[in-house]
């Protein structure tokens, strides 16, 4: 069961120049960082609010690390702007296959990894109203973010 | 400051159906629905997750009432997906002015009226990375939706 908008991914050229943006825009500040080589993108969260599974709601930004990568492709064509959203669920594997079952395309056969190490997957835009989506079970809290939300 | 993801907002060519297709894949259901003869959309809002500044997040799916509404060129000429985002806040006339003092371009001169009698106004997306960026002020709790959330 989908219980939280987990995420907004939105796909930008330049990570510290966006990161930039939203820092003195409107205090937003980077809870995470990294580089999933796998999904060919270099990433910052930016953590907006609590939800009420225990979760939270972030900002994902995106910069391509190729230019044949998903996201590199996506900013060729259409350039800046929301790549994706991502609900959370306690059970992205379970939910991926309800929702295969509906006829909806999913794109990995198994989830894959995420942001903080979660794990995610996707749904094809075309079976979802133009919106990629993408469905992420979040790791169990980790010492390095459970303790202090920096 | 804002404190929460308020909604992302969701342009489609047909309301019913596309809430059908969240009800069906997700169990999404429409808390709300309204028309805004204004903003040229009829909307319908599904409400995801409560958030930790007493607010909540929801979906805010569109479908323009009007072919030269902004949604409705919007869909012209991008067809379904991700329309706008939008950051809750208890004071969105204070940061409407302050972002504007940052330079970025504020839609209107003062804020107008949103989804469930709350006050709105929007960012340019030019200035904002690409992401077209509403900023929302919740109205008091009505009484047909603080007692029960249907």
């Amino acid at each position: 069961m989908l219980t939280r908008i987990d995420h907004i991914g939105i796909a930008c050229f330049d990570l510290d120049r966006t990161v930039e943006f939203y820092r003195a825009t409107y205090g937003f500040e980077v809870y995470h960082s990294e580089v999933n080589e796998e999904q060919g993108v270099r990433e910052a969260m930016l953590r907006i609010n609590a939800t009420d599974d225990g979760g939270a709601s972030y900002l994902q930004l995106l910069e391509p690390t190729r230019e044949d990568s998903a996201v590199g492709k996506w900013l060729a064509k259409n350039g800046e702007g929301v790549h994706h959203i991502a609900f959370g669920t306690a059970d992205v594997d379970g939910d991926a296959e309800a929702i295969r079952g509906k006829g909806v395309r999913v794109l990995y056969d198994e989830p894959r990894t995420g942001s903080m190490g979660s794990r995610i997957t996707f749904l094809h835009p075309k079976d979802c109203h133009g919106v990629l989506t993408e469905l992420v079970t979040s790791a169990p809290a980790s010492a390095d973010h459970s303790s202090a939300e920096h």
